[in-house]
């Protein structure tokens, strides 16, 4: 096995994985106390939400990654899940970050079981309550998913001639994956246990038949979430896994064949009978403690390794003795390094050594990249550093007369305080747009599932039950029909079309040459007007003529416009200001003005200073990924600057306000104010209206008003004019203003792609 | 009015217009004989048909042109609709192309009318052949509609101070206008009068009460389509105008308003009272016969130096004499020139050459372009050369024994014979892609309005009734929603998108750097591959490795797909041949196969002989103006010839086939094979099924089918692969291919846009 597993064409195979990641926490108030307050009802409905639920009581809470292909892949999606809970919570709840729960009621009845609809899922829990008692049920922790590549495994199966059936093959391998990771586990409760202590309720009697603490696990020892001594089930053969099963289930030992706890179950179906019919499609391994210095429980780390782990299981050559010997030897042995104290070296050192330098050589051999050939080697010297286990560090860390307690109130108040601290962004996916990252932030809470089709072209798959719904740039979406965004990429035809309407578009024509362009001068003689090149960029080549222009000024207009483009346009100038309406569905959701980039004086600060203190605030970003850019002390604003005889040196009086930039691009450093609320009605139904009659569902419509409170219809031609319809309107300007409450139209969006979803 | 007129602000304006013509041409067959059909069914319910009516009888077929803004743009439509009705004519059917109807039948009954739904419009036909026989309704003719630019009306309101109601200002300016043209249009008779002589049945008492033939216009005397010389309406102002046709309907001399004939009618209410409230908009021209020498009836010259005349009107100082005197006048000298033989020297030449002077004097004046003044000149010289203005022509063309009938008749084929020449082309639009063109074409046929909104982006407004859709490049429609073709256009999304449907797409990768491709060696190692850019262009970069690749040569390949583009695609390659499937609301419509370009030989002829040979079929042009492209004889056909030991001057041998290029595509020469009867419906519903899980209505997509003969259904991995989906498939291609019978899909697309028109 081990050198067919280093031939180029399967070792390219056996680095891929398929990995899933269900993560557990107790909902706890800011000082670390069990919170008493329900699920947040803002999830919806718990029975339908794939990736947050709770798990045995009402506050813990269960968050879980769709199947992903990468160690990066399924840690984006925990980070972000993790963000959307931490968000979700009530003001004063965070999450516990340790897997031991915390302190715990005295009267177990105050530990309040899921309130779930399914009176069947009600009931188990309620017998688990029973047979274990509710304290041991409120530990948490992570389970890790894994599949090989199925393409390696039917090669495997392809290069080899002893079994003759594709299932039979691939489930013996993962049963030697599993017997071995069962032998060998105690060594992940070394390097990844994180449960030294019990808080105050976890042992019922005054801690009477407690372990020694601190210990490496308690989670992963006989004191922790384990079935009776006498449940034991044979990972000899698929045959007698399901039928030991069956039998504890029959003769009562456990009530259903999920309540068998194992390190390591065998998946691919419902019932352990459908996995023996199907065979085994991937395991799940279920020892690992949450991490509490990871804000999502887990680093990428440790799930590379864990990933590499199960690799050199299978790896390994086969055991030599009895495979139910095997397993009884290694529970026992993980026993007894999870109650050995942190601190100390373990028993299993010399394995220990051995194994990890097996490791090593599988991942040297196959080709493994940098990363997690250090990570390895930083293990190995684990094994001579107790005090540098993740157990190790939690008592090292915290030993200046800091209890676990008080550590896990302070890491748990940490990442509750990061969650928030860019609260535009979303951790796991802020390489994406801030407008997509809205739109998968929504879809977590509300229990859409996400698959990112295409990272870098924002392109999102997002389904409920059956409902499928493919989302690009979040707001591109079926909501529209495809000849809308084309007609308002050609500014031509969007006015043609608003025209029609009756809508008060700036009157002008469209030119293909110089010639026929000064020919119509005739046109444009008595009026403003404004020569532009038809597409526009950045600005270049536009000429403002607020008063109208002489037939010389006119042609040098003309000429300048055409460096720019093949086409240009000469339109009626329309004066006042530009405002930002976002239309969904027929109503106007949000308004933004755009403001240059400015500073106001307090009287005592120069300009530099003034520039400083306003990119303090932590919406201003560079690069687009925040919602609004820092003000730049570049060329541009200097010069800016100069011809208002300032400097950035100069000193402004109280409130004097000075613009650094002529243009009010955001992306220059432009405020963005929301005036959704003072916006009076007959504008907002202009707007609509005008979206209506391009017959777009979701668009940004640029209007310019020359006094917004002048009162008026869509036939007052004075009282507004449309510039021009975006058919990919940003919307993270309207959800984060600089002034102004914001408004968050991702959600609408949702609501509308997914009406089943509101209540 | 005219220094008014000849100042920038005016002048530019001046030149512009709203123009719409109306033009009846009598069906017959190709020998000119009245058609005994009915108007052609496939132009729907005439009730409604904008464009393709009946004027008096079922064979006066009447060509109605929207509204435009330009001579060339009216001419666009007329020639659309005139070549949209030739090739609807039943076979063996042309245009008359004269304004006297051809021979008529003995017995006037024998003259059907217009079988109309509206009853009302029956009886009004009926009572027309009453009053004035069936005879003189069966003469046909142009109206021109006329509108000046509104913004020209409204500056010259502006500027002067004697007339405070805008209304009533532009209501003098279209009076002045129809009087003086109601004064002069003899000379409009004299130039563009082409009504010289009768055909049998015309006159009914045998000739007794005609006038001596030839004339220069019988249409245009009083032996043409006129009402009785008691009917006088006066043009002194729009309250005159109004209550003299109301009374002539109230004393029953005329039976509606409509029935009153005149040169020139108001326009822009449905009655003279409503017109007379709201003010004249427009001005109706009919008295312009149709011109033989046109196809369409009349020339862009024509249209244009009409427009002129009418400016002219306008610009001619106010008339001196009686309002009523003035009409009397013109009406007299048009009779009498109507009346004189087209070979003399007019009556009126001198006041003509004055006209014509001032005419000239005022193009210059304004800045009319060459093309307008050199046609005015030419009419100058008309003054002096009777036998070369049309009247004259249509004696002297045809002088060596030949009839006027014989005459027509050999137009009429001609133009009929044209109109079928490239039949995948509309005359007017051809400058747009063929497939729009198509979908113009049948727009026209069904009655469904179209304005092009832009015509270089292929963007058309159609509508019916109050049912607007907006379509670009014909398949680019309300029916297909945003985010599909987005999808479409990522290979990698669509690819996902299907893959996860159940179909058979080429397995693979998508890479961002060599490293990481690279890596990935061993997933491709055993099976043949194809690296290529992920944005394919020309096939540059692209390496096909049918039975697999060593590691130097994939190394090799990822190398060169880098060098053209920054994200690359390792793709299992896929054996067979490849098949355009177009499918339409989940229907495969049509399928075409490309062949690269070929010739087969015949024995004789050399290889240059059979291309020029395989060259002339029609459907072969040049730069994307027709379905298929002519078969080059390049550096890269030479070459392809010589890697076989050919070179241009081998003679094949008799069925030998040899190829001129690699590629299949159409535009290097390839040819199409319409396989649309011939594909099993299993590979049909395959590729149905697969638009139809990307959620799209309208798409071409590409399957790769190694043996069409194998029947599959989506399951079989092996039997098909979807290579791409494509969201902007161009129509003609399926319509007129090389081989087959061809599919016209636009009208599929315009039945799903309309289904209100479909039967």
């Amino acid at each position: 096995m081990q050198e067919k597993l280093s031939e180029i064409q399967f070792s390219s195979l056996f680095k891929g994985a398929k990995i899933g990641i269900e993560k557990e926490s107790q909902r706890v108030n800011l000082d670390g106390e069990l919170a008493k307050t329900a699920h947040p009802n803002i999830f919806g409905n718990r029975t339908f939400h794939p990736t947050i639920q709770t798990d045995f009581s009402e506050t813990q809470v269960e968050i879980i990654t769709p199947v992903t292909t990468s160690a990066e892949e399924v840690m984006s999606y925990l980070a972000g899940l993790h963000e959307v809970v931490r968000r979700s919570l009530p003001e004063g709840e965070m999450l516990w970050p340790l897997s031991m729960p915390p302190v715990l009621p005295q009267d177990e009845k105050d530990i309040q079981i899921a309130k779930l609809d399914n009176p069947k899922d009600v009931a188990y829990r309620e017998h688990l309550a029973k047979v274990y008692g509710k304290r041991k049920q409120m530990v948490s922790g992570i389970h890790y998913n894994f599949e090989f590549d199925p393409i390696l495994v039917k090669r495997l199966f392809a290069d080899q001639s002893e079994i003759s059936d594709y299932r039979e093959f691939r489930t013996e391998l993962y049963l030697k994956v599993a017997r071995n990771y069962l032998r060998y586990r105690w060594l992940i409760t070394y390097l990844m246990g994180a449960a030294p202590q019990s808080e105050r309720g976890y042992f019922s009697d005054c801690g009477k038949n407690a372990p020694d603490m601190p210990v490496r696990s308690i989670r992963n020892s006989n004191f922790g979430y384990t079935n009776d001594e006498s449940v034991f089930v044979s990972y000899r053969s698929i045959k007698d896994y399901a039928e030991s099963i069956q039998r504890l289930v029959a003769n009562g030992a456990i009530s259903e064949e999920k309540e068998f706890y194992s390190a390591v179950r065998l998946r691919g179906g419902k019932t352990v009978a459908e996995i023996a019919e199907k065979g085994v499609g991937y395991i799940e391994i279920r020892n690992i403690d949450n991490n509490p210095f990871a804000p999502y429980g887990i680093t990428e780390e440790q799930v590379e390794l864990l990933h590499y782990f199960l690799m050199y299981m299978l790896w390994l050559d086969n055991e030599d003795c009895d495979a139910d010997e095997l397993l009884h030897k290694g529970e026992a042995l993980n026993n007894q390094v999870a109650l050995e104290n942190p601190l100390t070296q373990t028993s299993q050192k010399a394995e220990g050594l051995e194994l990890l330098a097996g490791w090593l050589g599988m991942a040297k051999a196959i080709g493994a990249n940098e990363t997690v050939l250090t990570a390895i080697e930083k293990y190995q010297s684990l094994m001579a550093k107790p005090e540098e286990t993740l157990a190790g560090q939690m008592l090292t860390h915290y030993n200046s007369g800091l209890t676990q307690c008080d550590m896990a109130v302070e890491l748990g108040n940490t990442y509750q305080a990061q969650a928030w601290e860019k609260s535009y962004q979303l951790a796991g996916f802020d390489d994406m747009e801030l407008s997509t990252q809205m739109m998968i932030f929504d879809s977590f809470q509300k229990g859409i599932n996400v698959e990112i089709l295409d990272r870098r072209d924002q392109f999102l798959k997002l389904s409920y039950q059956d409902h499928i719904e493919y989302v690009k740039n979040a707001n591109m979406t079926s909501l529209d029909n495809y000849v809308v965004p084309l007609m308002m990429e050609n500014k031509t035809v969007t006015k043609k079309v608003l025209a029609e309407a009756g809508f008060s578009v700036p009157g002008g024509k469209e030119y293909g040459d110089v010639e026929s362009a000064n020919a119509d001068y005739g046109y444009f003689v008595d009026r403003g007007i404004v020569v532009k090149p038809k597409s526009t960029n950045y600005g270049l080549g536009i000429s403002i003529f607020k008063d109208g222009a002489s037939e010389a000024a006119y042609q040098e207009a003309v000429e300048l416009a055409f460096r720019e483009d093949s086409d240009i346009l000469v339109e009626d100038f329309i004066e006042g200001t530009e405002y930002r309406f976002f239309v969904i569905d027929g109503q106007t959701e949000a308004i933004t003005l755009r403001i240059p980039a400015n500073v106001k004086g307090d009287g005592t600060a120069t300009i530099r200073e003034l520039v400083a203190e306003k990119n303090k605030n932590p919406l201003r970003g560079q690069q687009y990924r925040a919602p609004l850019q820092k003000i730049q002390t570049g060329d541009l604003e200097a010069l800016m600057l100069k011809e208002q005889g300032y400097d950035f040196d100069t000193v402004l009086a109280q409130d004097e306000i000075v613009y650094l930039r002529e243009n009010s691009n955001v992306s220059t450093g432009g405020d963005s104010i929301d005036l959704t609320e003072e916006m009076p009605q007959c504008y907002k139904d202009i707007a609509a209206q005008a979206v209506v009659a391009l017959g777009a569902e979701v668009s940004g419509i640029d209007l310019i008003i020359p006094d917004i409170n002048v009162p008026a219809d869509k036939n007052d031609y004075q009282a507004y004019g449309i510039i021009e319809a975006n058919f990919n309107p940003a919307m993270h300007m309207h959800a984060f203003p600089f002034e102004g409450p914001g408004e968050r139209l991702s959600t609408i969006v949702l609501d509308l792609l997914f009406p089943e979803l509101k209540k």
